[in-house]
């Protein structure tokens, strides 16, 4: 075990406060220039912190959000049951309303709710024991998770590749290894090298907030590129797999992830190179049949116009697009790794297996 | 004559200084949030001008750079044909290395050094006579070509039509109309309505800064998107045509253009949508064979990593690859569109018959 690449991809990004009545986040939006925790007391801080990105990748906000309410709920000064599942019902439909793609949030406070649900009988002390229970298990789950991504992705590519990936599916987005770059970090674990390009992935900049930070951190080769250099890299025949995360998986295998997957996956398949998804079971949900039925995100068109500038890079009055994420065809995707092996075309047999 | 649109899309880039010894550029780094005229007439004020993308724009520079050597010229207390054409060449050769991958530099400064060649019998006042003329013909011709490239390019498009383009080729990248965005602003003084995505086009966003600019300016509907959301705009329907601009076309159609158009042509072909390079023939180079004999700029990582920024986005020691430009196959251009008319495939053929 090296223990040393154990430190750097160890990432503490959220855990419980103290009195369990807060959660404590990295602040993802300072990096990589300030290490900044927050930690979050009121419901509205734990919404924003999902909102605005200071948590973000879709494992990390189930986490999160699961951590959230639990932190919530330990602040009520409620005796009796009925009452303590309403208020619960409607800190999950609030904090369930900061971002609409990833299902990893709602799946997240469902495993939560499903806990008051399940035992209307028990008394509030035990209640909240069983939620602190969960929300613990949701993310050593997530761990595991993390970790068995890793091998099954890390047996798709040999020593010496070069990876393209896009926005950030590391530590900073899960739990420990993360999930697109799980394999990187278990392969450098191995003595293997690869030669990652890291997508800066605008507007918000994960990759090269994030990404490059994580594997540089880690000592793994990476060098940034602006999104619109993927094609020149491709071309240069310097990336022989991609490896991305995911937001939500349909049934049929589209999957939504950060905006601009969808354009490396059609670079990929111009440039013959396989494009892969990482990601938990918990982000497929086979109640959305397609891509058409995902909700894309629209943000605000200050990302664009000026939020990270020392000054306006636009007239204020030009109007912005700016969609969070894009579908990627599941014509375009090569595999989709889990935790449980690799799901191949068709997807919708090989996804649904999954569940069985 | 629609003379309101006439005034929005008539920008003063670039003129001789009042005594025809200096030049004067708009700082195109400086919009859209300043106008900043700059009066160059130091060699190395020229050259800079040009490698900082002060000027920028292929015909832009090769206007540029002609404005240039002549203001250069006329400073020399030269009276003999030798030393002075001895030092006209100098010149030439240090303008000319100022940036790489347009043609229309050297193309530019070449017209102007068989001027110098083809009259070694004349006097210096009349050479430098005939330089001026010179230079101000390269102007008066780039007005001419825009405007015939905008007419056959608006044959291409109908009105209500949505257009995305990449970087910049309007008015500020050459004389009036500009190439890419030329049919538009043609389109747009005849009635028609357009619908234009621009796409921001990092890492020196003349998408954000210029195009959107521009079009915003002259009345035009403009979107700015992030690079990496082009492809979720043409899933979504919205583009029927990609206008760019381009720096070198090989003799087999290849053509170099700003890094990134590669990218909007792979996924123009992948959502049957067609894409158009509209360029002036002085960009076509039938000496160069194909996209693989163009040499690609390499720019600084600091322009990725942080100088347009408030603070860096990535680590410093993150290394970056930052090509200027990429060179976008020959079969992934549905039309290459000139002030001769429009270019089809097979482009070794169409290409060469221009010049004869």
């Amino acid at each position: 075990m090296n223990t040393e690449l154990e430190q750097v991809t160890h990432i503490d990004n959220i855990r419980l406060g103290g009195d369990e009545t807060s959660v404590v986040v990295l602040d993802q939006t300072q990096l990589p220039n300030r290490t900044v925790y927050r930690t979050l007391r009121e419901a509205e801080e734990m919404y924003d912190a999902i909102r605005l990105l200071r948590v973000r990748g879709a494992p990390a906000i189930g986490i999160c959000a699961a951590y959230s309410i639990y932190a919530l709920a330990r602040q009520w000064d409620i005796l009796d049951y009925g009452p303590f599942a309403e208020k619960f019902r409607a800190a999950k439909s609030y904090l369930n309303s900061s971002r609409p793609t990833a299902v990893n949030l709602s799946w997240a406070l469902n495993r939560m709710e499903k806990v008051v649900d399940a035992n209307p009988q028990k008394s509030m002390p035990e209640i909240l024991d069983l939620l602190g229970r969960e929300c613990r298990a949701i993310h050593e789950e997530d761990i595991a998770m993390c970790r068995a991504i890793s091998e099954h992705g890390l047996g798709l590519i040999r020593d010496g590749d070069g990876i393209l990936t896009h926005c950030n599916a590391g530590p900073l987005a899960t739990s420990r290894y993360g999930t697109a770059l799980g394999p990187l970090f278990l392969g450098r674990e191995r003595g293997m090298r690869f030669r990652v390009f890291s997508d800066e992935t605008r507007p918000l900049l994960q990759g090269a907030r994030l990404t490059s930070y994580e594997l540089q951190r880690a000592g793994i080769d990476v060098t940034l590129i602006c999104d619109n250099m993927a094609s020149i890299v491709m071309k240069n025949g310097w990336v022989q797999a991609c490896f991305v995360g995911c937001d939500r998986v349909a049934a049929n295998g589209d999957t939504a992830n950060k905006i601009g997957t969808s354009s490396v996956a059609i670079l990929a398949k111009h440039y013959g190179i396989p494009f892969y998804v990482l990601g938990p079971t918990s982000t497929i949900d086979l109640s959305c049949p397609d891509g058409d039925h995902i909700p894309i995100e629209l943000r605000s068109p200050d990302e664009i116009r000026e939020m990270w500038y020392a000054e306006p890079m636009a007239l204020p009055e030009v109007k912005c697009y700016n969609p969070a994420f894009d579908v990627t065809d599941h014509t375009l995707i090569s595999g989709i790794v889990t935790e449980k092996g690799i799901c191949r075309a068709p997807y919708t047999e090989s996804l649904s297996a999954l569940f069985r």
